[in-house]
Formats: C-alpha cells, structure tokens, sequence
C-alpha cells in the first residue's frame, strides 16, 4: 500500500456537508493501488463507549494520473459525527484516523476523525438556478450599438470634470436591442463586463460605482435592460470592481489634493505622502496598484468607512436595479473579511444572488460557503486548450485534469463554476486552435456538457478570433451563422436534458496515447455518454452498440460505433425512465 | 520519486504570510526521497514576461514517519507571488505547480501557484506575550477555600429562584488567598474554568453569563483576583460556555413557558415546541443539547438576537473585569461566523487578548487568523502518554508525532497553542504513567521544552492522581514539596531560556525500537539540546562531548554522555552569544 499517497483533510473538500443530513467523504489512494476502502462512522456524542460504528462501502468517485478519489455520501442520522477508515489491498489491511495508520481501534473517541457538528451556518449553499444556467459574457464597449449592429467608433464624455471614453460604441441600449439574438441563442444569463462611469473604455479604472457610463447610456437605460432580461427569463451578473478604482475616483482625488489632511487618507493601501500621480506609466507609483498600474490606486478594503461605502453598492444594484449578482474583479487580492461581509450584504437583499470571483487557480479558500458560490473556471481554458487545442495532453492526461477540476472543490460549488474557455482577458480559444473550427467545437462540446455554468465569451458564438487585447476585446460580428446555429443547438441539448446540467460526472474511457475521451452525466432520471475524438484518427467507442447508449442526441462525425478525427457523440441511454 | 507523496497546498499551513514582509513556504515530500528542493518565486504583478524568479534552496524542517516536510523563509520584497518547486532525488528533476509535475516552466503566469497578496489583514497573529506564557489551570470547586486549604465540602445556593452547588468549596478569595503559591511556582497566566452563576459544580450549565456564581464568590472578589493577579503579572483567561446554556437559563426558562409565543423562541438550535425538559437524564430531548445532557440546550449561535447577547458578555468581561483572555468551550461545535464576530469583539476592547478554542483535533480550520490564536493541544497529552507513560510508542514514533503537532499549524500559532498533560475533562497523566513519578517527570519536562505554552491542571505539581471525574476534580492537595519544587525548577528553565520559549524545535535523535528522544530549541541568542530517555536502559547522548552543549541546565540521572533509565537532561551550548 502506498501510505504516502493516502490524504484526508477533516472540514474540507474531503468532508463537508452537503446540507443538514448529508454529508461527504473523500479519501485520496495512490492510483489502483487499494483494494476496498470502507468509511466506518459513529455519533461522536453518544452515552455508550465505545462508539458504535456503522461501516459503508466508498467507491472510487474519479481518478487522476496518480491517484484514486473514493467517495460516499452519507444519509446521517448524526449531527456530530466521528469516522476512521478501513482500507485493503488485498494483501494488508490497516485503519487509518488522525493521519495515522493503526491495525486496532481506540477506545477514546477524539482520538478518530472529528465531523464536530453539521452546522447549517457552515454548509456551503449555492443558488439553485445556477444549475441551469448558460451564461453570455458580454464586454459592453464590443457588443452593440443598435439591432446587429456595432459602431466600431468609440465616443469621448464629460462625467463631473473628468474624460470618459470608449472604443467601440457598445451600449446597453445595444444589448436590449439584441435580446432576441440572446433568446433565440438560449442563453439565460448575461454577465456584463464593467458598465459604471470609469476612464478607459474597458471600465476597470471606476469613477462613480452609482451610475452607468455615459458612452454605454443612463442609468435607466441598464434599468430597462434588467427588466427586459427578466421578461426573458435572462438573469443579469455585473462587474464589481472593489479592490481598486480609478485615479479620478472622488476619494482619490482628494488625498492626491489634500494630502494627510483628506477625510479619505485611510481608504487607500499603502498611501504615502505626497501622493504623486506619475506621469509616465513606467513610473512606478508611490502607492499601491492594481498590478503597477498607476491609473488604478488599490483601495484599503478593511476601513470600516470603505466598507461601508461598497456595501452600499452592493445594495444599490440589487435593490434598486433586481440585478442577479456579481462577478467580483481581482478577489483573491481582497482580504477574506471584506468578501464575508459583501457575501452577507448581497444575500440579504437577494437571497439567490450569485457571487462568482475572479480567482484562476484553484479557489477553494473562498469556497468554503462563506465567501463566493463560484469562481471563474480559467483550468477548463487551460485544459481544452492542452488536449482539444493543441494536443499537449493525451486522454489520460485530459483525464487526470477533469479529475482535478472536480475534485478541488465541494460537489454543490462545482455546478456553480464558471467555466470559460476564453473571457476579456485572454486569446480568443478559437485562435489557440489556430482557428480549426473542427477542434474548436469539441471545446465548446465539452464544455456544454460538462459540470457547471458555460460561459460564452461574446462573439465566440460568431467565430471571432484574436490573440492581443485589441483583437480578442473587437467588435462583435454580426452573422456568422453555422458558428451561431452550432452553439444554439448544443445550449438547447444542455438546456433540455437534464443529466448535462445536474448529473453526476465520470469518465468512461480515456487511455494513455489516445485522444478519444468518453463520459457519462447521470443523475436519477437520465444517463448520458459524452464521447470526443480529439485525434486525426477514427476511434471506435466501444461502449456503443448495445441497447444502453441507443439514442444519438447529436454528433458529427459518429458512424455506427466508429468516431472520425475531430468527431464527437452525445447519446442517452433510453433504457433510464424519467 | 515517490510523486504520490508530494504535497502543497496554497494559502494553508504550507504557504502563509508570518508578517506583511515574510513569508513561509513548505512542501511534504517522501520520506529520504529527495535530495533537494528549490523554491522559485517571482513577482505575479511584475511587468516583465516571462516573469524572472529567484531560486531558494529549501530544507527539512521536521521529518514524520513517512514524509519530509521542506521549508523556508522567505524575506520577500512582493507582496504578490508565483512561485513553484524544483525537486531532485538525484535521478531526476522535475518542476511541480498547478499540482502536477511538469519537465519545463510555462509561459502562462497564472499556471504556476499563487500567494496572490499578502494581505496584512489576513496574516494570522497571535498575542505576543503567549511566548512567554506559563498556565496554570485553575478548577476553581477544587482549588482553595483559603490560604493552603479547600474545605472539601459543597455549598448550595439560591441564585435568582433557581439552586446552584458546588462540591469542594473551592471560592475565588480562595484563588487570591493563594497567589503566592503561584507566583512562588513561577507561572504567569490562569485560566479558569467556569465562574459564572451555573446549576453544577462545574458551572458548564449557566444561568447567568453576567455575575459569579455566589458558592464562587461575588463579582468584586473576582474583580479582585484579576487586580491582584495583574499586580503580580499574572494574566487571567476564563471560561465561555457558548455553545449551551443550562436549563434554567431565563432564556430557556421562557420558551419552556410560552412555547412559540416566547420572545426567545428562536435561541435554541433545532427547537421542538412544546418544550419539555424530560425528568430521566436517560431521556432523550426534544431540543439539541451539548451532546444528549438535557440540562444543557443548545444555543442558536447564528441568532443575530444571540450574537449580540454573547458579544455584550465578552466585551463585559474585557471591558469592566479587565481579563486577559477567553477559553471558549465546545468551540468546534459553534459556527464559523460567530466566532468571527467574537474575535472582532474582543480584540476591539483588548488587542492582545488570548482566544483559545476547546478543539481536541487539529484545530487548523479554526486557526487561520480569523478564529482563534491558539486551541487546547490534547495531541500532547496523547503523545506524552503513548511515548512516557505507557511506552506504546518508540522514539522514531514521538519524532512522528512532534512533526505531526509542528507542521500542522503555521509557526505563529504553534508557540500559542494550550499544551495540556491533562485537563479537567481526562485522567490526571499521573494516573496514566500508574503513578510512576519517574515517567511522569519526564512528561513534565517535555512540556516545559516544548514549542507553546505548557498549562498545568491544578494539583499536577502536588501529585494529583484520579482516573474518574470525582478523582481528576478532587480537592487540591496542599504540601507535596517534592513535586512542586520539581515544577518549580522547570518553570523556571523556561522562563529563564529564551530558546525553550521562543527557539525553533527540531529532532536530533529519534531512533526506531530506542526509546532516547533528543531535541534542540534555537533562536538567535541560544542553543538549548533537551534529552529524555524514556526507557528502562542506558543510552548514550552521542552529540555530548563535544564543545557544544557542555552546560548542563538541568538534569536526573546524567552522567558524562550517559543518561539512565528515565532521565533526561538540558544543555546550553555555551558557544551561542546572547
């Protein structure tokens, strides 16, 4: 047995509750290495001693390249709970608790794995709709300015003394007047990049978090685009940029002109005086930044005074425009107790508000349930790109990431993930695949139907490419059809079975110096197999051909058992009643 | 390479900020597995691409059965760091980020692992003055009626209606009457178990969370004891029961009687109405209770009505009391965000206060910074036990269990963490080393050696022995010299040795079937070696001899480079200047 590879981490994403009688475990094995592994758990307050422990079985819930993920979740009777493990490998047996392995119980029960109490507080909640949603990110400056129509010219304002411009002459009323693009796409969710007053024509550098930009419209024209939105069943996620804001914001300027004197000499971090606002954007600042960039001071975030000022925002959006949450810009740069109260705030006005932050790697410390319900998904970009993009990566090595993708989290955070092939912040993910629309449509399969919210970067549903800002951030193309029709049929195939949007995930075939990778979703109703060639040859998909996978939902490329280069299959298993 | 056995997790325990400019790095690897181990870090903000890393060779910090765990310090001039491990077991080399091993650096930046802001409000900080913190703790029934006598002998009393006992007579002017006892002993700290007005004995069952429970004393005799305490530079930190209350808390009492009509209908977790209080101690209630005890319903401690009921208590206390710290009872079993609030509270009022958590498991989740500072370390206690007292464990297998108790924190924590032998909840240790002084002696030592701050449980230092409740609690026995001179002694090693409070720990000798544990305490000022033989043979302490540790500060049954059966010995190497 590889003692080395077995990991439990108590209150974790190996042990959580899912809600007040469900609970998780997970224990990490070296890759076929163990035999049988059974959770053994008791009440860990009960009037008899020794505990009594109940055993059951775990199964292996997802393999990596090195390891094996067993996982149960268990129906408990028990609000506090204690556990050890019993693993096999055929050959030796041992118990494994207080990261030790042990060949006997004891008989004091804090000596074994301590679930000290399920608390509701604790339990990390999502908003159910998230479940269901198809997201539509929209970068307000590229998108529109009427009916399939962008201006391609940016416009120059005046907003209380200081420059505001844009680029591309998007505008909210834009968006409204292409709802019905939206709609017909099947889309439910809009998240907008920034639309409040700021400088530059991408809306980072704020000057006002309480009205819209004047190159995007009025404030009631974003009332208007909510409403309509709701009208269409269209939830609305906008930008929240706290960690920093522009160098004209009020408060900035005040400090910059009054120096130790300003009233808001504490709302920013590391402030030194004089403030200088340099010249030159190679010139580092004498303060702290977004980055180094001078034009974006980082505001002081655990001043009670700026605390108080965002929470105002956080309110002022959701109570008086209904919008359905925030996707909260450089969050990992904030400090845990701002987020805590914005998550508070938020879920006081509007209790199913969804909270996604901009955390690239792994985003579990903000996932506890106490901070986000969600994080964008940037390792789903990395990951498409390596094994559908540019085939760094085998199947059992797309394998070993999808794993870790669904492993590093609690199950209920996963199906809120934002998964992103590319954003404003990135190359287009039709460019990583040099612009072979074959590879890039096994991505964008893949991430129809995997676990958690898709999100459509505006225009990848138009085929736009682009590897510098200028051209990822370009105005949208109006009429790109079979690109279009494409991603309008696999939304509607994600929006209509249910499997693809709340099933369980678990990968069917996905072997070493292949590219075909196959999975199943499955949840009680239905089962469906998930199968992509992401190789120049034809593979066969053996589990086909029986009377299980017998219904094609959709394909290219699928003929009988065989897949061609580049080809992919979606089957339901019609044997499954719904 | 033993890949399985590789581990790092960001923003944990392996990658933390000690303060705004340091921050520490770990990585567990196999155990002799690697030959060597480089951090490289760069700048994630820096403007330059690729970013330029600095390389940092790691070493082994400590060593557990079965891994390594490699560190460093890191001075960094970045607050924002990228960072990933180079590793080599002399074969091969690979690079490990993004949780997987990789044969070359990337030019993606967010790949690699992130410290994504070393944000000064999220650095965990514990009190300063826990390095120097010796307690003793205090049941306060058992201790003292007055001056070197506890009358043995219970009070009862009529509190508000309701009857409150007590079974010792133990009072707090029976405390102050003893100060000198302490101060002669040499510790520095109290923490008392619950004072507050309760039904038991042991005063877990409250009734009032605002006055002294009258077979105690009064308020202004425990006012006193914190003034006379502070006189003698003694701090004091008392017991909060906040989990439960007692069933006769008035609380409780009014949802008993107006059922659902009551204001407090809402203060209990999982309350059933009609409320019955079950006349059977065997009966199960009908409301959640500090484990099945009837007399004791527990709290709703996510009630905003409840937060600020308790938060009013632990400003009272700081506020017009002027204590030192909280110990907070069944602290795992509470919500996260309490505990969040109480620890803004308390600090709000006195910025050093200690708060220490009742957490029997690896308290990690509750020792981030945002909890507590420190928790009740019962691994020492087990570990002393199975190594000292019953011989269950070999040297190698302390060595395991110290790696254990360092690693799992970061440092901060460790030098604050409650190191108890026993407690009023366990058998005296006296009682497990069977009343072999020999073997408890060498416990004791340990204790007072080791990395936090060592807690004495009342009558330790007087031979107090008792494996059920009745005995553990028992009267304190005034006038064992012997003991108490010996406690005396060792306290006084420590607070007298910079390097046993302050000093880093690491393992010199811990052989597999020996039973010589040898460790060393290092600061910048002093080199301490401390030697336990906990067999009953001859050993040799080989790193004797030299020119290194040639002061002996304290020792039983050394002789030259010989130390017998059960002796142990401190040495100062005289070449370190102070």
């Amino acid at each position: 047995m590889n003692r080395e590879a077995i990991l439990h981490i108590p209150l974790s994403n190996y042990a959580y509750g899912l809600d007040e009688t469900h609970v998780v475990f997970r224990l990490r094995t070296a890759r076929n290495d163990i035999k049988s592994c059974i959770l053994h758990y008791g009440d860990r307050s009960c009037r008899e001693t020794p505990v009594i422990f109940t055993p059951l079985t775990m199964k292996i819930a997802s393999s990596d390249d090195l390891f094996d993920y067993y996982e149960i979740e268990l129906s408990s009777p028990y609000t506090r709970i204690c556990y050890y493990f019993e693993l096999s490998d055929g050959k030796t047996t041992c118990l494994y608790y207080s990261d030790e392995f042990h060949s006997e119980t004891t008989g004091e029960r804090s000596e074994y794995y301590q679930f000290p109490f399920n608390r509701r507080e604790d339990i990390a909640q999502v908003p159910k709709w998230v479940n269901d949603a198809v997201v539509y990110n929209i970068f307000p400056d590229s998108f529109a300015t009427g009916r399939r129509y962008i201006a391609k010219e940016g416009m120059r304002r005046v907003y209380r003394g200081n420059s505001t411009s844009s680029k591309n002459g998007g505008t909210i009323c834009g968006i409204i007047d292409n709802l019905d693009y939206l709609t017909t796409l099947g889309i439910n969710c809009i998240y907008l990049n920034p639309i409040f007053v700021a400088g530059e024509y991408h809306k980072y550098d704020l000057l006002d978090y309480f009205h819209i930009d004047p190159c995007f419209g009025t404030d009631d024209d974003f009332r208007k685009l909510v409403t309509e939105c709701h009208k269409n069943h269209i939830r609305v996620i906008i930008d929240g940029v706290f960690n920093h804001c522009g160098w004209n914001f009020f408060a900035f300027d005040d400090v910059a002109k009054n120096g130790e004197k300003s009233a808001y000499k504490d709302w920013f971090y590391d402030l030194t005086f004089p403030v200088i606002r340099p010249d030159n954007m190679d010139d580092y600042p004498n303060y702290s930044c977004f980055g180094y960039e001078r034009t974006m001071p980082k505001l002081n975030t655990s001043n009670p005074e700026v605390i108080h000022y965002f929470m105002k925002v956080c309110r002022y959006w959701l109570e008086n425009f209904d919008i359905d949450g925030w996707r909260l810009d450089a969050a990992n740069e904030i400090d845990n107790g701002f987020w805590r109260m914005f998550r508070k705030t938020a879920k006081s006005v509007k209790s199913d508000c969804l909270l996604i932050g901009e955390i690239w790697e792994s985003a579990y410390p903000w996932l506890r349930g106490d901070q986000f319900d969600s994080s964008m998904n940037y390792d789903m970009r990395k990951n498409c790109r390596d094994f559908f993009a540019s085939g760094r990566i085998d199947a059992a090595g797309f394998e070993d990431r999808v794993t870790k993708m669904i492993m590093r989290y609690p199950q209920q955070m996963l199906y809120a993930q934002l998964n992103v092939l590319d954003t404003h912040d990135v190359s287009r993910f039709l460019t990583l695949c040099e612009g072979n629309w074959m590879k890039f449509r096994l991505a964008v399969v893949f991430q129809m139907t995997f676990v958690g919210m898709p999100s459509i970067f505006y225009g990848d549903e138009q085929g736009i490419q682009g590897s510098v800002e200028d051209e990822y951030r370009q105005p949208m193309i109006w009429g790109n059809k079979s690109f279009f029709e494409f991603y309008r049929a696999l939304i509607n195939l994600r929006r209509s079975n249910v499997a693809l949007r709340q099933g369980s995930l678990h990968t069917v075939c996905a072997e070493k110096g292949k590219y075909l990778y196959i999975f199943e979703r499955q949840c009680e109703t239905q089962s469906i197999l998930v199968a992509l060639n992401a190789g120049d040859r034809k593979e066969v998909i053996s589990v086909l051909g029986g009377d299980e996978y017998n219904k094609c939902l959709f394909q290219e490329g699928v003929s009988g058992k065989e897949i061609g280069p580049w080809g992919f299959g979606v089957f339901e298993n019609s044997n499954v009643k719904s």
